[in-house]
This record gives structure tokens, C-alpha cells and sequence, in this order.
């Protein structure tokens, strides 16, 4: 094979089905969504616009699942991807910061700067907020962006901080921007979502159904005049968001009972035990993920690691630099615990040959 | 009824079905879309992530309905919306100017803005193109717009213009943005799409398969870094567009006769002739739609006909004034020639109370 170096996550894509390639790569899950999700396809008819904002028996139903919100307080977007993307657009003002955390989710510096927006990086300590660290990188800025759980790191962030967190942004008029899409999986006794006045709420179908394909996130502020704005920059930019996405989140929010999720979860805790495990067994410096589906072992030289495991060991990892983060390695486990296994055995061979 | 002032086509949106209302307001078809395009949703059952460009098989199809054309030129999108959006963007230089016509369909100053690009315009003259002044606007900016057949006018520019348009601004290094959407929909001999290349094509399978809804569009340029960069921009805004609606896109690519397009004209152009020699018989200065389903007459304060007739006599229309022309009232023709027939004796009513 030829080695062509892998520089970004799109590489990867369209690679590892059906053949003997172990991908750790992508945030897809593998489990399919409920049947609910489907069955509401069935016999659709619709076609016409929906509105911008969209389809109202999704906002009532997503406002019933959020606490003294009201349906006007929602958009739906073509996935939470788009709901940040509005948020940042709308927040622009010339020579604006937007403080985003490190390691962070691949796409977030990018978001800043199609915005027009500054970004500038709080620190996490193995995956942790440092308060005094958040505090000295959101001062002054007009966002900043919190993701627990957290893609790369799997980490959850504790109750308190986040309290902290809000409430100084709160005094100095920092907008938070909290990105949920993680939010139902979690392995932690609690999963704290940011919560205020200052908070604006993204989340998504796409990780907590098995949805990402279908492409439908949403966001939420207690802000009318910032949804206003958001729902008029999207009728120039994309309109309502798919309304057939939007019949089978709307399935997925009323006819799917909460039993898919216990389900899911379960799975994707053995999963994470498996993993963890495995890789503490291979003598990895790697913390316990507490949330989401990944795994985020330091290694030595990820980039190297990322495209020997690809070219020699069959593995799909994604590296920690595309991270924020070039001291670690992130592994996904969005597949079986066969495949994880298999994979392990892999990754062992690998690490003999890197050992001082 | 409270008489709140109309400032935006988005005031009427969700208003006129099920009661007397006579809309002449939104773009949106009637007709349904073709039976195959919900046949493909029946039983579906992907809901991966798919290619962020678009699915292969809809690319494929797409190449083989342009001439000479690869898959790979290809960007399917949420809408011919998100396409120029994400054009836009992608073109960003600052201090950029993108020249659009004047009037114009409503979006396109909001996505110049929305892109941080400047607006300038070009008059059209009895909706069509002057070359003179188009060649005055253009020169100097990173990309023109071209809208044939036209919203809000209905004019088809000529073949012999819309070639010197592209010629001038290829020798001027001025991209051609071609908003295509209304391609399928004239009822002139011919409808020229503007070639060359320095020319980005935008399309969408809104108005001629009726799908406004799914929101599939799409974007085609020969220039790889440009596609390239559209991809990956849009990995990060939206990621790829709904799976489901590509489906049913797919569909309507492959599956549908040419004789539903030309079944659909048939009713475009008999609601057409009846909607413009209703006009002519009230004595409105109006031009012949050649494309699109779009009436655009010469109307005493426009701002004022738009709350009247929507107030007093039960008609939406909309105020030229957000097209950019503050003498004329767009009137889409989406609707029954009965319907018609009852919106002109209304039209006729009010058109008394305003004579001299």
C-alpha cells in the first residue's frame, strides 16, 4: 500500500467496511437507530417547506423534555454541526474571541474562524476544566464552548465546575455554549448540563439514537431575539431543516421508550470496560472514560502511531495533534467487543516495536 | 383582524391553507412530487454518516445529466440555499464584492452579507440583463450571481447575453455563480444554463420534482481546490446532507420520466396563460412569464397593495420592495387556476380602489 500521510479525519472516510480493517476511527455509531425511527417513514407524504425554525411538533416535544422552555426557544438544524455554525454566525462582532477547550472536538477551531470569531483555548488537566485556567481564557471573550461529555477525551466535567464555570460567565457576560450531544451516555453516577440565563444548548439525534446520517440537531436559548436572528440567517442559508430528518426525530423524541437508551448505554459500557481494560493491560496511560465513546491513551509520536497502525497493523486511530493534543491517540468504540479485542491484539504488536 | 405591519415573506409562512386565504405568496409547488421519490423510502433503512460531498450514486447520476462532467465536481447540499452559502463563503477575500442582480431573489444580499462579501448590484431592464451595466458592476468583483430563469421577474435571459456575461468575466477573472434552480421551468424555446469555466452551477431538485421540503440542492464547479475546500468547510457546518432526502433525490434523478417534467409544464404554462391575461384584462403592466412561476406587475406602492390585499381582500402577495424593485408586487402562480381565477376577481377589487 502506498503511504500517502494521513493529515485529517476525512481520510478515513468510505474506509474500513467489510474487509479485515479494525476502524477506531469515526464518532458513528454502529447500532442501529430504534425501529420507531423507521416505521415513521413509512407512507410519508409531506414535501412543502416546513418552517425555518422547524416542524412545531418537534420543538413541542423537544420543549417538554427541557425544563420551563417553551417551543419558540428551539431550532432544529441539519445536526448540531449547523446549530454551532448559526450560533457563532449570529454572535459575530468584528474582533470577537470564542474560547473553546483543549484537546477539543476537531471542528471547533474551524467553526470559530468561519465565523469570523477569534479562538482563542482553555486548557483541560487529563480532560478536566482548571477553573482558574477557564476563568483567564473566557474573560473578555463573547462565547465560550463546553462539551461534557467530551469528544476526544471521554471525560465528564464535575457538577461544581461547571456551576463555577456558568456562573462566571454569567457576571462577565460570556455567552456558554454547551454542546450536549453526548449528553445521554455517560458511565459517572450524573451528567451535569450547564444550565442559565447566559446558556445556549446544543444538542443532537445523531450519537444518543444512532441518528448521524439523518443529520438533525438542534439548539436552545432563553435569548428571543438571538433565536430570531438565527432562524432568519437560516432561511438564507439553508431553510427548515429536512422534513423527513424531522419525522424520524420526531419519533425518536415521543415513541422510543427509555429503555433504547438504558440499552445502548449498557452496551457501550462493556464496550468502554473491555477497551480500558485492554489497554491498561498493555501498560497505556490512559483515563477511565466517564462518557461519550472514546478512549484517548497518551502515545509516543501519534501522528507516526496513527499512520503505522493504518498501514501495517490495518487499524483506524485519529490523531491527537487533529485534537488540539499531540501527545495521545484517539480510539473510538463504536464497534464490537470482538472487533476491540482483535484490535488490542493489534495494537500490542504495534507498541513492542516502539518500546524504548 | 390586528393590522401588523408585513416586512418579510416570512410573515406569511404558515399562513393560507385551509381557509379562504388566496396565496399567491410562497415558491413552493403545489403538485406533489413523483411517486418514486417516496417509493425509495420505503423500507430504507441506512443511517450512517455518508460522504460529506454527497452520496457516489446521486453524484454519478448528477454527472451523467452535465456534459463532460465528473462526480467528483459535484457538492450535494441542504438546498440550492446552502449551496450559495457555502460558495460564498468559500470565495471569501476581504474587501470581496459579488455583483447580483437587482431585483433580486430575496436571499441572495443576506448570503453575500452573511459571507462578510460586499453586495453591489446589477439593473436589470424589464427583468433582463443589460450587458452594459452588467459589465460595469462586474468588473472588479470575485463573482457575479446569474438567475435565468428568473425570481421574482419570470424573464429568461437570452442565449447571446448570458454567453457574453460569461465571456466578460472570464477574460476579467470574475467567477459566474448560475442559480439554475428554475432550469426545467420555462415556457420559451430554449433556456440557455450559462457555461464556462469559470462558472459555479447551482441546482436543486426543489421546483421540478416538487421536493422543497427534502431539501436537496446541490453545486457543480471545475475548479478541485474549490470543491475541496467547499467539502471540507462543509464537513464542518452541516457534515453531510440528510441520507434520506439524497434517497429521494436519487430517485427523482434516475427513477422519474421526462414526461413528469413535461406533464408539470403543461400546468405551469396553463396557470401562466391564465394568470397574465387576467392581468393584461385589468389593465397591469406586466411582462409575459417566460420561466419560472412568477407574475411581477407594476404596482402603485407596492408596500401598501401587499397589507391591503392580505388585510382587506384576503390575498398574500409579496412586496417587490424585498426583491429590491419598489414599483412592482410578486405574485407566484403555485396554485389552481381556479384559485387564480378568484385571486384576480379580488385583485380586480382592489385595483379600483387605487385608481387616479
Amino acid at each position: 500500500m502506498e503511504r500517502k500521510k494521513i493529515n485529517s479525519p476525512a481520510f478515513f472516510i468510505g474506509k474500513g467496511q467489510g474487509d479485515d480493517l479494525i476502524s477506531f476511527g469515526s464518532g458513528q455509531p454502529d447500532l442501529p437507530p430504534p425501529k420507531e425511527v423507521f416505521e415513521a417513514l413509512n407512507n410519508y407524504q409531506c414535501f412543502k417547506y416546513c418552517l425555518v425554525q422547524g416542524s412545531q411538533k418537534l420543538r413541542d416535544a423537544l420543549s417538554t423534555k427541557y425544563e420551563d422552555t417553551t417551543p419558540e426557544q428551539f431550532v432544529i438544524t441539519n445536526g448540531a454541526s449547523e446549530a454551532l455554525d448559526l450560533v457563532l454566525r449570529a454572535l459575530y462582532v468584528k474582533g470577537g474571541k470564542v474560547a473553546i477547550p483543549r484537546p477539543y472536538y476537531y471542528s471547533y477551531p474551524h467553526n470559530v474562524r468561519l465565523a469570523h470569531l477569534e479562538v482563542v483555548y482553555y486548557d483541560l488537566v487529563d480532560g478536566k476544566i482548571d477553573i482558574e485556567n477557564f476563568k483567564a481564557q473566557a474573560e473578555g471573550c463573547v462565547a465560550v464552548i463546553i462539551n461534557s461529555p467530551s469528544n476526544p477525551t471521554g471525560t465528564v466535567q464535575n457538577k461544581e465546575t461547571l456551576k463555577a464555570c456558568q456562573k462566571f460567565c454569567e457576571e462577565k457576560g460570556v455567552l456558554v455554549i454547551s454542546d450536549n450531544v453526548y449528553k445521554d451516555l455517560f458511565y459517572t453516577d450524573e451528567n451535569y448540563c450547564v444550565q442559565g440565563p447566559n446558556v445556549i444548548t446544543i444538542d443532537s439525534f445523531s450519537k444518543s439514537y444512532s441518528m448521524c446520517g439523518f443529520r438533525v440537531g438542534y439548539l436552545h436559548s432563553w435569548d428571543g431575539d438571538l433565536v430570531e436572528k438565527i432562524v432568519e440567517m437560516k432561511s438564507h442559508t439553508s431553510m427548515n431543516t429536512s422534513i423527513m430528518s424531522q419525522e424520524a426525530a420526531y419519533a425518536a423524541a415521543t415513541k422510543v421508550p427509555q429503555g433504547f437508551l438504558d440499552e445502548t448505554l449498557k452496551i457501550w459500557r462493556e464496550r468502554r470496560n473491555t477497551f480500558y481494560q485492554g489497554m491498561l493491560d498493555l501498560g497505556l496511560d490512559v483515563w477511565n472514560p466517564e462518557g461519550a465513546f472514546y478512549l484517548f491513551p497518551k502515545i509516543k509520536n501519534p501522528s507516526k502511531a496513527c499512520n503505522d497502525l493504518y498501514y501495517d497493523y490495518n487499524i483506524i486511530t485519529y490523531d491527537g495533534t487533529w485534537f488540539g493534543d499531540d501527545t495521545r491517540l484517539r480510539f473510538s468504540y463504536a464497534l464490537d467487543v470482538e472487533k476491540i479485542e482483535i484490535g488490542l491484539k493489534r495494537l500490542k504488536e504495534y507498541l513492542k516495536t516502539i518500546e524504548d
